[in-house]
C-alpha cells in the first residue's frame, strides 16, 4: 500500500489519456475543496489507509531537484493539540489588537471561526528540511526558496486528495512556529510550513467562509492575467487580435 | 467562461459526493503529472479557453485570509523568452561551477535538460502581491510567509489542471528574479514565485526525469511520517497498537 510501485504499475503507459468525465470529476474535486473550520463531525475516524493515500498524494508533488524536502507529523493526542490551541489563542489576541482602530472589521473578525484544532479528527504539521539531499540541490542555486515552494505544492496535493476522499482540511496559520517547534520536538534546522486539521465534515460549503461572510470578494480572474508584460491586459489583447484577423 | 458563477452554479449543493471513478480519475491525473522539459511538441497551440480553464483552477486555490495574492503573466513573444533563457544560461553556468570538485555528478548534471523556455507553447510567470487587500490580512499576522504559500498552492492547482487538459508544465527555477522583474516590467513590490513553461507533449513519462536519470531516488513514504512528535515513527506505532488491541 505504501509502495509507489502500485502507482508506477498502474500509470506506466507512455501517454495516458484523460477522458472528459475524468477531467470533469477532477474539476469537481478542485472547485468544491474548502478550507474547513466549522463543519467537522466526530462520526467517523480517518483510517490509516485513507491517511496514507492522502499523504502519498502529497509525496507525489513536484519538488525542486527531486529533493522531496517534506515531513508529516500526524497529531492525535488531545493534550498536544490543546497546547497548540493555546498558541493559537496567544497569536489571535495579538491579531485582534491590530484592528483596534477599525471597530467594524474587528467585530466581523471576532465572529469568524478560525481553527478546528480540537474538533477535527487529526492534525498534521508539514515541515521543510533544507538539508535533504544537499548541499547541491538542482534548481535551488539561484532561488533557494524553491524548496519551501515544493512543500506548498505537496500541501495542495494533500488538500485535493483529502477532498477526493471526502475529508475536510483546515489550515491554521494563526500560530507561533516557535511554539510549534517546541511542542512537536521539531529540530532546529527544520521549518514548519503548515498546520492542518483533518476530518470528515457535515458539508463542504459552496464558497469560502471569508467570501460568505463578505469579508472579501473573489477577484475577477481577467483582472489578474497579463500578456507579455506586467499591466498589459490579456483579454482585451486577445479580442483585438481576433478583430485584426478578420 | 471567465465567471466563477459557472463554477458556483455547478457545485452549489451542500454536500457533493465524489464517486469511486471520479476519485480514481483524480489520482490518475495527480500521479501522471510530470515536470516537463524534453517532450514539448509544436503540433498544437493552447487555446485561450483552455488557458483560462487552467488559470481559473489556479485562481480557486486556497489563499490565506482569502487574499488571492497572485497574478499571471502569459508570455508568448519569442524575443522576451530569449532574454529569459539568457538569464537561465547565466545562472546555469554559476550552478555548474558549484560542482567543480564532483566530476561525476557534474557530468550527469550537464547531461540533463533543465528548461523548455523556447520549445514550449507559452510561458507563465506567477507572482505574489503582498499588499493585496492589506495591510490586515487574516492568518498572516503570525506567519507573514503564508501569502507566498498561497501562491504555491495556486501553482499546484494550475499544474494539475494542465495535466487534466493534457498540457505539460515545466518549472524553471534556474533564473534570476532580478532579470525576470526587469524583462517583464514587474513592479518593485511584486515578487516572482514561479516561471512555468506550458505546452502539449509527446508523452508524460512514468517517472520524474531526475529519478529516471538516477540522480536521486524517490524516498519511502513511511520514513517521512511521524506520530505525535518529530522522530516517532507512525507506521510501527500503528502496528504496535493493533497488536495490543488483539
Amino acid at each position: 500500500m505504501l509502495a509507489s510501485n502500485y502507482v508506477r504499475e498502474k500509470y506506466s503507459k507512455k501517454f495516458i489519456k484523460i477522458s472528459k468525465s475524468e477531467r470533469e470529476g477532477f474539476y469537481k474535486i478542485l472547485f468544491s475543496r474548502r478550507d474547513v473550520r466549522s463543519h467537522f463531525t466526530d462520526k467517523k475516524d480517518i483510517t490509516l489507509s485513507t491517511l496514507i493515500r492522502i499523504l502519498n498524494a502529497a509525496h507525489h508533488a513536484p519538488s525542486v531537484g527531486f529533493s522531496q524536502p517534506w515531513n508529516f507529523i500526524v497529531i492525535k493526542d488531545i493534550q498536544t493539540r490543546e497546547k497548540i490551541r493555546n498558541s493559537f489563542f496567544k497569536e489571535y489576541k495579538k491579531s485582534v489588537e491590530l484592528l483596534e482602530t477599525d471597530k467594524k472589521r474587528k467585530k466581523i473578525y471576532q465572529s469568524l471561526k478560525l481553527e478546528g484544532i480540537l474538533e477535527s479528527n487529526i492534525n498534521i504539521c508539514i515541515t521543510y528540511d533544507s538539508t535533504r539531499f544537499g548541499p547541491f540541490i538542482i534548481g535551488t542555486t539561484a532561488i533557494p526558496e524553491t524548496g519551501i515552494y515544493s512543500v506548498c505544492c505537496a500541501i495542495q496535493n494533500l488538500w485535493l486528495a483529502a477532498r477526493a476522499e471526502e475529508v475536510g482540511v483546515g489550515w491554521v496559520s494563526i500560530l507561533s512556529n516557535k511554539d510549534l517547534k517546541k511542542i512537536l520536538s521539531i529540530p532546529r534546522h527544520i521549518k514548519p510550513i503548515a498546520y492542518l486539521c483533518l476530518g470528515y465534515v457535515s458539508e463542504f460549503v459552496n464558497k469560502p467562509d471569508l467570501e460568505r461572510s463578505r469579508w472579501l470578494q473573489r477577484m475577477n480572474l481577467k483582472d489578474l492575467i497579463f500578456l507579455e508584460k506586467w499591466g498589459n491586459d490579456l483579454i482585451s489583447q486577445e479580442k483585438r487580435n481576433k478583430v485584426n484577423e478578420k
